[in-house]
């Protein structure tokens, strides 16, 4: 099975490292926007992304580009000559989104899933499970500890600040509540909490960025945050890495005093990796339902999950059903 | 979607209380081999087995029986007339049970899915999950703390027990070897405990029936079990629920040095309730996937797992995703 990286930033580059540990899968090549000579990939050969329709040796492309300009082009421009995965992540868009890629899937014979990943993607997939399983009850979602890209560059966008890093961290009293079963009323904002660490511009006043921050709407005014001053030598050393998680829970009830307990956690060091890794093995299942003679626009929820798995059927009802 | 509940033990109870919970399926009877008239369900009718196929109305058929002597006939036998959900369990016997299943679901048009439930099921799709996406690292299944059917049953058989239970107990430090990934030797035998209740026949001798369980080949003599000595009253009011859970935990690389840790818990009041819980969400499945044109056997690995939920894909992509 051959697999094409389109475009070469965190994901990309994980997506290279997730192919080579699968033993079915093959990167044909990385392609990038930018000049190819000035891209050092770990292997791979690096070619121009409009030279991509030349090659007829993909089975699958894996779309690395972020959701709000490349995405939105890329996806259905590209299913119109090779099956695709995308991990397209902008909640509002996602029916329009599939709608496009859809039409453009069946016009041309190829099948393409979008939004894989961890959220959107194995969160889901917990999510819809707890859900058809205990139908009275809650289920909540909390993310991090980690890195939130959105909120970082919000940041980094304010004067005086030289660099950013925002984490997203969950509460424990929230969560011990949701296990409690009384978290229904619980939102985002009770969830989770916000913890900054800044790099000051020389000359620029701490406080003034303190309120700058824990004012700004949307981002920051409704959530507790703390922000941290560092220097730029503890910025590179402690905060470049890019962890994250979280967890799904779902606290239901089969009768009034019956309660059950479901719950999924991910920690992982690197958000980009382990979302590389989740799209190489769904580029799988792309291939293989494919080949099934699925054709169109689908996401994790729509394919057998035995696709993920380069093990055949009986094979894995005997290794791990 | 009409819905029959085959057997009527803690199971096939469990069934008629999950079936009240879904919007869309309805419970159109329980079918015993014993006489009906002796039986009281929480509202359904009840039906004599051999009077099954006399009924015209039901699109699948949920087995409640035991796997050892029960499902083994049943399964094959009844999917000539329905579709089927069964929970069978006995692992190594899957193999036989699928083959049989399946050649009499094709030759009469029906569909089954064989061994659903939380392990197997549930906990087989989160290792199915987890072992695509990280290829490289190591997957363990906790069980409990929870009741385990066929060590209470053994130590029921000892001479001079009245009353039994056993509860397998996960140990916490080979959790946490576990996540910290350094649990890859660790066998099922380092990973829990045992912990009995007992309540003694009159003049039997503690110390001897200590001994008699500890020694005991196969359920006992390679774990660390502890046995403890109440009264029926303690017995009857602390021991009789069943609750049960467990954990699925994947600790794996995408780089040496970058680890990633997927992990999966359920803590049930009710092991026979939840366990109903999801064989109901899958007879939702097996229904749906037996309109879609599929014909055979299949395990959860092999359904979309949209068609685990009540709702449209489109839906469950707007709500969940």
């Amino acid at each position: 099975m051959n697999v094409a990286i389109i475009g070469y930033g965190n994901l990309g580059r994980g997506v290279e490292i997730a192919l080579a540990q699968q033993p079915d899968m093959t990167g044909v090549g990385i392609f990038t926007r930018r000049d190819p000579k000035t891209l050092t990939s770990l292997g791979l050969p690096v070619y121009a992304l409009d030279t991509l329709t030349e090659h007829d040796d993909i089975d699958v492309c894996i779309l690395c580009g972020g959701s709000a300009t490349d995405l939105i082009e890329q996806t259905p421009s590209i299913v119109r000559h090779f099956n695709v995965v995308d991990s397209f992540d902008t909640h509002a868009k996602i029916p329009e989104h599939f709608a496009t890629v859809e039409k453009n899937a069946n016009d041309s014979d190829h099948l393409a899933m979008i939004s894989t990943g961890w959220d959107p993607g194995l969160f889901s997939v917990q999510r819809l499970i707890a859900q058809s399983i205990l139908p009275n009850g809650d289920t909540h979602t909390f993310w991090g500890r980690g890195v939130s890209q959105g909120h970082s560059d919000a940041i980094r966008r304010i004067d005086g600040v030289k660099m950013g890093v925002q984490y997203t961290v969950p509460k424990n009293d929230a969560l011990k509540t949701v296990r409690r079963g009384e978290g229904s009323t619980l939102t985002t904002r009770d969830k989770h909490s916000r913890i900054c660490y800044v790099v000051l511009e020389e000359g620029a006043d701490p406080e003034t960025i303190r309120q700058s921050i824990i004012t700004m709407p949307h981002y920051f005014d409704e959530y507790d945050t703390e922000v941290h001053f560092i220097t730029e030598e503890e910025m590179r050393n402690e905060h470049m890495a890019m962890p994250h998680g979280g967890r799904v829970l779902r606290y239901g009830h089969t009768q009034a005093d019956v309660s059950h307990q479901y719950e999924f956690s991910l920690q992982l060091s690197s958000n980009p990796q382990f979302t590389a890794a989740v799209n190489v093995a769904c580029a799988r299942a792309v291939y293989r339902a494919h080949q099934a003679g699925m054709r169109g626009c689908v996401t994790i929820f729509d394919l057998p999950l035995s696709y993920l798995s380069p093990l055949a059927p009986k094979e894995l009802y005997r290794t791990i059903l």
